[in-house]
């Protein structure tokens, strides 16, 4: 097939999920699970051949075992499925509505947005977790996953369609362009009338492209430029876990700490404790001069301050107080999540209103911003824009809304 | 002031706004209205000199009409500004919340997007209408209206400006760019960081451009290939004002039906009803063959029915049923609006269901897609996307949202 009869054939199979109801919706889900549980073999002799590339091909070993698929990450896959089953359907759900005074009956209700479009990079979890949500909540779905997954992909995506058409779905629903290489991800943002919106998942560089060339809608994510501040009022004892989580407990991840501000007035007290506790997990600091005056590390650099480490290390800035906290948080933050830790509830409502981030908390590991936390289920990733979705997005953030409009024959005036 | 000083400058008040109550926006909008009752001869004197550039310029009649103002008029800008100060303030509502296990409290919250960007062509009331409403959902906007305008524009804006100024808001909340020309809205759809959404308001390729070019979100407005469909069972002395209405009550905006499709069955007895009626108003009819058989008119070309006419002419096609008209909309919509008149509950029901349009009605006429008509005061625009918003779009469309989660030292395992 041409790239553009799979797109044709995806936008032909919206209309056919548009229509499906939960139960069947749920039936073609529990059949995808199944064919997992059915195929595990096959899975991991396709993953091998890409395990092997990886390998060719000098794959950071952090890459090749996000690659990596096994049988109990294959039942997990399988479970991350059902997962989506349990979940309400949002389809139908009443948004608004409202009876004008000419009689007119108005009803605001949930769609699917029809053809929906991920670029991502190479996880096989992704290809399963996406189709699963996309299908749940009505979406035909178009995936692009990293080349260094494709053989993993084409036959997850191949057993998706085989539990699609168990239940007489079309296998169009979900489909990859995959065999088109990067041509395949161009043509998507070009693909408007085709693709209702596109969401592009993975490292910095990925996003950007798409944000700034995709003539079709996108919904930006990722890119987590993550700050915790330590208010003066801080209990240092419970500050202490919160950080060492944030930092260390995955640090390739978006919603992992990468900025520490602590109030000048707690700086001497608790960056001694702090520090010990992250070296212990091998964190390497890069602190500003005050900093440097209470813990060893490197001496952080401008460019520091907006960087995503994905890594052990953490920026470390003393500021004199919530404001300069607040003020730093403006000028380097990616508006995903911030954190304040703080006993002192005016500065805490003060940050929670000030802070101009999807996720904004208050004594919480910024590790909990996530689809899977936030009872989500699996995840289409995390928006980091303002519009339509902001923070993680779930079924609901795969919807649109339409009106329906019932009259008896009303005109206006 | 250079542009980027201008996009600085509202980015700065955004926060300013963001955290003014009701009550301060309130009484910003009151010292607007105020400011436009008080300075009605400088406002005329300003137009006058935009309607004479009109008329030197051989400017259509239509376009120069909606670029006039008279005290009328002035004074309905200042009753739109008052009736936005009665609507609801979007701000700080909550649109979900929960307490997961581990004691983490969730809530979702309605927030301003920061900065609005508008591009729209000369409509004077566009420019108070827009700042109205983003003013009281909390966001600074920037302006680009059509030259034409100028001159008014200017005077609006200068007036807001101090109304704003006498409660103590930021001026630079409500900002033009239009000093810049053309330039001023290439810069804002490359803003990004500066302008958190971007609505294009206007011709079709004016949209088109934005969409295509903008690196900023956009929600795409506008352009209506509005349908009527009359079923086998229509109520044909219903259907006939219907009809006309949204015909003719006013052909140039974007919610005037441009294409009549007809149930074959009723086509001979409702058709030259239909055309009797509409021809009384002057309205011409581009009709498909069997349409020709029953009413005089011109025949229809395939571009008619992918044509917004903006004008009293009307595409009209007689089809064999209920399947061929969702086909046929389907294949021509804009998704904007689209009506079906019958007396078949279940028919109404299938096309609310499958007719993929922002808004979709069962025995009404199509102009009531519409802010006002909604309720929603006045009106942003009317998205056609289905990314954020679709359909009329009001107060509630022009915010963002954030989660604030609460804790006290949770981690996660």
């Amino acid at each position: 097939m041409s790239i553009v009869e799979i797109f044709k054939a995806a936008k032909a199979s919206s209309s056919a999920l548009a229509r499906a109801n939960s139960n069947l919706k749920n039936s073609a889900l529990e059949q995808i699970a199944t064919q997992l549980e059915s195929n595990v073999s096959a899975i991991l002799r396709a993953n091998a051949i890409d395990l092997e590339n990886a390998v060719q091909n000098g794959v950071a070993a952090g890459l090749q075992d996000r690659l990596r698929l096994d049988e109990k990450r294959i039942a997990s896959l399988a479970s991350a499925v059902r997962l989506v089953i349990s979940l309400p359907d949002p389809i139908g759900q009443n948004v608004d509505g409202m009876t004008l005074p000419n009689g007119l009956r108005l009803q605001q209700v949930r769609v699917p947005f029809g053809v929906v479009g991920v670029i991502y990079e190479a996880r096989p979890n992704v290809t399963v977790d996406i189709a699963a949500l996309a299908l749940k909540s009505g979406n035909a779905v178009l995936l692009r996953g990293g080349s260094a997954a494709e053989n993993t992909n084409r036959i997850l995506v191949e057993l998706i369609q085989a539990g699609l058409e168990l239940v007489g779905l079309p296998k169009s629903s979900v489909q990859t362009v995959d065999p088109f290489g990067r041509q395949g991800a161009v043509e998507m943002m070009q693909a408007r009338g085709f693709i209702d919106v596109l969401i592009p998942r993975g490292s910095a560089s990925l996003i950007h492209a798409v944000v700034t060339e995709s003539k079709v809608p996108v919904i930006e994510t990722g890119d987590g430029v993550v700050h915790m501040f330590v208010d003066e009022s801080a209990d240092i004892e419970k500050a202490i876990p919160m950080i060492v989580n944030a930092k260390v407990q995955r640090p390739s991840v978006c919603n992992a700490l990468e900025t520490l501000l602590v109030h000048q007035s707690i700086a001497a007290r608790a960056l001694p404790l702090i520090a010990t506790a992250l070296e212990e997990k091998g964190v390497t600091i890069h602190g500003c001069e005050q900093t440097l005056k209470y813990v060893s590390g490197v001496a952080a650099t401008d460019e520091d301050w907006k960087t995503e480490y994905y890594s052990l290390d953490l920026s470390v800035k003393v500021v004199p107080d919530l404001d300069h906290a607040l003020g730093h948080i403006a000028q380097y933050s990616t508006h995903h999540t911030e954190s304040i830790i703080t006993e002192n509830q005016s500065n805490s409502e003060r940050f929670l209103q000030e802070v101009d981030s999807a996720v904004v908390m208050v004594n919480a590991s910024t590790r909990f911003t996530d689809g899977g936390e936030f009872g989500f289920g699996a995840e289409v990733g995390i928006s980091t824009q303002k519009l339509h979705a902001r923070g993680p997005m779930g079924l609901r953030e795969l919807t649109s809304t339409k009106w329906l409009v019932r009259g008896n024959g009303q005109v206006r005036d």
